[in-house]
């Protein structure tokens, strides 16, 4: 089933806007996916929903698109921060795909005390990622991917009104749930290897962290965000409640 | 932190039972791991639980541990079966690493309608991915992974005491639940592109399938996998509930 090539770009969407591109985006249109003039695609650019565009120039150096109508309107994620200490590249790349599946409205990665040095992140690369995981899911929010910060810093900064849901190994089998809290919200996923004892006592005393159990079963930090996500979504977030 | 070798074997575990090498074994424990006689490591056999054993002979064509205490009892997952079109190769054994750290009894890889004939499975290599799983997650038990079977062929012989949870990308949006059976059970996460109507029509029409909305967004056959088995295992499995 040939599906339509779903584009992001930089650049506002809207009734007959037209829609310069870039040469690489031209090259992805025009060279790899040999689209020609006429041709209808999707836009999203994080903001104004997604939309039909078609081509009206193309060459090698760029090209002019031109909106048509809007086929979906911009679904944003609840008010939910995503949390995870890097890990491997591609493990780290996959945390950022997912957090853009399953609906978080921004991503942190958090250097911790266990968090291996090795462990660098590219902040650009993983912006590139939750694009493209919007582009080829569907989406049409993208969340911003922040630098790396310190977690003792975020901590320190932290908004008193927002909870704080703390999955971390050492609550393995214990039986702790998600309090119904409303309002916004953040999900930590500890790094393998848990967090450090010093962490671990400073988010027990802050009265916006709740440690919640993810199951019996030691998760690897990917599984764990996918996992914690679900379990948020599911009790609080926009995935309809059933008893 | 460097943590003890973990190796899952082939062979009974217990109270001064000693484990023979084989020559695979032997490279890794003795030439990658650089374990020498007397060295400490993990076995586990996906039966008898993981015992701690010790290097009693090394040589480079074999060796011999000797088991000398369990170190944690086998954890028996609940009676649930993990069935899923088979995707892209590394996202397959994704799958198969996933349904290991979440919990799965059992692993079924099966064609549908819209699986690509692309992708074809390696059942061999898909039950190393879930023995590797779960020598790195600390798991004790290793679901068993099925050859690929078609959808249709498994339906007609579906055991029916057995419930079958089945998430599909039509639900998407659908506020659909989890009914409260208890029992085995199965999740079935449709392909990527969805079930054809034909199948849709099917499994809507048996009577032990239950249709179940993974939230609004689109998700990869992947990310739905962890999602179904985290909220399988939330509702009806061995995380405990709360409210």
């Amino acid at each position: 089933m040939a599906s339509k090539v779903r584009l992001y770009v930089d650049h506002p969407l809207g009734e007959e806007q037209s829609v310069p591109l870039t040469r690489e985006q031209a090259h992805y249109l025009f060279g790899v996916m040999r689209l020609t003039e006429g041709a209808v695609l999707s836009l999203i650019n994080g903001k104004d929903g997604e939309w039909d565009a078609s081509v009206e120039k193309a060459s090698k150096k760029g090209g002019i698109l031109l909106c048509q109508s809007q086929t979906r309107a911009l679904q944003i994620p609840p008010d939910l921060w995503l949390m995870f200490a890097p890990i491997r590249k591609e493990r780290t790349a996959f945390i950022v795909e997912k957090a853009v599946e399953m609906g978080a409205a921004r991503v942190m990665p958090v250097q911790t005390d266990y968090t291996q040095s090795a462990n660098r992140i590219r902040q650009d690369k993983l912006q590139a990622h939750a694009v493209e995981a919007a582009e080829q899911c569907g989406g049409t929010y993208i969340p911003p991917v922040d630098n790396l910060a310190r977690l003792d810093r975020v901590l320190a900064d932290w908004p008193q009104d927002r909870q704080l849901m703390f999955c971390d190994e050492v609550l393995i089998g214990d039986p702790v749930g998600l309090p119904a809290l409303d309002g916004p919200w953040a999900i930590l996923i500890g790094p393998e290897g848990g967090c450090s004892p010093a962490e671990r006592d400073r988010l027990r005393s802050l009265p916006f962290a709740h440690p919640v159990s993810l199951g019996p079963r030691i998760l690897r930090a990917d599984t764990a965000a996918v996992a914690a996500l679900t379990v948020w979504q599911q009790a609080l977030g926009d995935w309809t409640r059933h008893e």
